[in-house]
């Protein structure tokens, strides 16, 4: 059955095209900003409309920032030897609320995905080809997912960087902390007894 | 830790009023975006402004609809003698699919639900009674949620209706057909049991 409306039809059209949202979620939401105010839904709109129009990305390490070099960045406190490679803005904000982390970052803005027509030249590599090119960087850190996408985009920056002659590691891959065996996927508990380290070194920290 | 982008701060808060939506598929969402092309969110964006500053509701029923009076309403073909109580144009287009029901609607456009603020006065409930009021109407049927606000909103408007002296019926309440005993919840299973109706009653249709 058609709606009654044709806004409304336009709005839960659009709504829907949000990821994970589908046309009985959308309807709801639809429903829920019409009990709104105006002022509020406008201010709504506005919100993603500029998001879009003005965003604007750090010059160095790609990520989105209001100004032309992020505060990381800008941060004469940050190890500048230092490259830590991610997807996403996401993962910036995750590594820094761990405080294990003082180098700087490089933000892809996605990863390789065939299936989503994401190729290499859709991220932000060639920058981070180019700022390595420059010099004074003497470790790219890879901390990419863990899944087929961010493997692949891993290996590829991989090999480019290598052809460059910067040291190049990966983030560890193991058992959680906290967890108990018999609750771990079968390929990360195999990938952790083959990745496994002497005692001493483990233990150390 | 604050984001670095006031923008992006901003699209965030607002996706995050959005029902059911927490901050971080609002953060989901603000990164979709932002990789979709300009002219798609505008387009995004508009639809929901102009589906709150534009939306017209149907001077019969209230429900949602671009013309003054609605498909529904405007159809001679419909029954005029009856009319389906309901919440909103979700329940209006769930009878509908349903095919069952012939006459007409009157959408509330919400329930009575003290903890979100919503009394009748909220509702459509006075176009209802005036509706009532000029007579040609035989039956309501109240179709609302088997719920507490569902519940309550009934009854205050069963209340209303009987001092106007119009017959007011309510959909049954029951197991779900093709459902097993066991799978049925106490409550709906013991409101079955004291709600039976002669067998004859029921297998004639």
């Amino acid at each position: 059955m058609p709606l009654s409306s044709h806004l409304l039809e336009n709005a839960v059209d659009q709504l829907a095209t949000l990821p994970g949202i589908g046309r009985r979620t959308a309807m709801r939401m639809a429903l829920h900003l019409l009990r709104r105010e105006l002022h509020e839904v406008v201010r709504f709109s506005e919100a993603v409309r500029k998001l879009r129009e003005d965003v604007r990305y750090c010059t160095e390490c790609c990520n989105i920032s209001d100004r032309p070099v992020c505060d990381i960045c800008d941060n004469p406190g940050r190890d500048r030897s230092m490259v830590c490679v991610v997807e996403d803005i996401r993962d910036v904000i995750a590594i820094e609320n761990t405080r294990q982390y003082k180098g700087l970052y490089h933000v892809l803005g996605g990863v390789i995905s065939p299936m989503d027509g994401l190729g290499p030249d859709d991220l932000n590599t060639k920058e981070l080809f180019e700022r390595i090119k420059k010099g004074g960087v003497d470790e790219v850190v890879l901390a990419l997912g863990a899944t087929l996408e961010g493997d692949t985009t891993g290996f590829y920056v991989h090999r480019k960087l290598k052809e460059l002659g910067v040291q190049v590691s990966q983030i560890a891959r193991g058992i959680s902390i906290g967890g108990e065996l018999e609750q771990v996927d079968e390929v990360t508990l195999g990938r952790s007894i083959s990745d496994r380290k002497p005692y001493e070194q483990m233990v150390k920290r």
